[in-house]
């Protein structure tokens, strides 16, 4: 049993660039935090995007679709930018037969102190426990798609 | 639903002192963990030892046993030593309707190179998702305690 | 003896909002810098600006000038974003009398990987031994503002 | 002017082996740290010993008075363990015309919280602008051998 991971960026993967005082999304974070955790499971990592989830199109979202639609795995997970994660996430229910969790961090896996090692690894057990469907996974709970929201003043997910 | 946390000791909590070129067992470090991740559940974290795994006793299990049992809740997450968690959870196997988790790290928290973030979330979530039973969770995997044994050489947890 | 410290803010003390995905400038992280280091020499920590370097003005930097030479201290030490560091420099070397050093990071302190501490503690040894003068301290080395700029594409302070 | 680096082990560089709960000393952790500051003066790193520093011997320090001496570098950064540091130290000083610095650090680098980066950057603005002579370079101050001790159990290095 593989697990297919695909990255699609967000804050989990960004980088900073002094000379223009930015962020920008740099290269997926989760080969190191799996690596570094020493997890012996299948799994095969998949770039698909590297975009702030602002910025993902109509387009972006049908590629994702399709691309865990054609996966052989019946587990996905997807690293997401929190701000349009539920989003994508409703656009995934259609697909029967999979455990498709989407997760991301509030903080940057390059930060000292970030939640990416610990969601991935939550993220991780979710895909492989839970029955089919589609779930968010962030702020160690697992939310169906359907009754999730980002609350950006908190900057935490909440039941809607 | 609250999830009870029970901390034993073990590498995740070991601290160095310098003067005396060893580690010894400190502070829980999945408190500071669960903080950083945001975690928006319910938990109640016990001390119950503080102690290297090989240093657990006959009443050390007995304690823990007895802890487990009389929990209200229904979720229980115990971070351990690596050395015998596979021989704790074994003696908890005879407790009922309960999903017992157990769960420690391989590096000390305190590392920069850790599994321990990773590991408290992939917990987290086996605890929430499984059905009741006792369950290791050690490299991105969920093992059955009667057939998981820590592989000392490769430093990592395997099908026994 | 005690080093005067002044922060002004920069890149080294940058955080993460994610709602708005940009850094903006947070607390000084010196006094976190120097905590973790053990520093048992006597500092004083004075918060001067809060601003990105390409932020600050005449007026920010007149209020540099005097609080330095105001200071009853003849080591300052002033914390500082590097995209104007060289310019704050020069406009501090007609202060008579006092050991001044500049110094910033070129990733952010709350970065896994950060040149901040380092920085921060080369500068400390360097405000503590070398004659009165205004000097630069980035990359490892002592620069004298007159011949010192920062090459933005290779990110590095250079001999001009 | 290039730097000369002699690593002999220490605190500094210890490693955790979970299957034996001890620390042993591992590679010296001196390059990663010069790399990740972005250090561009010139610099050579050559490994002497991989020692605790109370397991030195007397043919140790003969080793590292020699290569010190054989040095074609006027400045000289040694990393070395804090328990013996001082008595090395005192052990160069009759090499006449070079700056030798001697530093180290009370965590391991390996540690979320460490002195280490913090003090290397410190050791090597002393190593540049100090006079030559022995000295020792921990929190954060430049100490004569001649008049320095560390204390135990404050953990910090203190005037005699």
């Amino acid at each position: 049993m593989t697990v297919q991971i695909f990255t699609t960026g967000g804050t989990i993967d960004k980088v900073y660039y002094d000379a223009k005082s930015e962020y920008e999304v740099g290269e997926p974070q989760i080969v190191a935090i799996l690596d570094e955790a020493g997890v012996t499971i299948d799994y095969d990592v998949t770039r698909l995007l590297r975009k702030d989830s602002l910025d993902l199109t109509d387009e972006d979202r049908a590629l994702i679709q399709e691309q865990v639609r054609e996966s052989p795995c019946d587990q996905v997970l997807i690293t997401h930018g929190t701000d349009t994660m539920v989003e994508t996430a409703r656009a995934l229910q259609d697909i029967p037969g999979k455990t498709i969790v989407l997760v991301g961090s509030l903080a940057p896996a390059r930060f000292k102190a970030s939640d990416a090692e610990f969601n991935i690894g939550f993220a991780l057990a979710a895909v492989q426990t839970l029955p089919p469907g589609v779930y968010v996974a962030m702020n160690g709970r697992v939310f169906d798609p359907d009754s999730v929201e980002k609350n950006r003043d908190a900057n935490r997910f909440e039941i809607a």
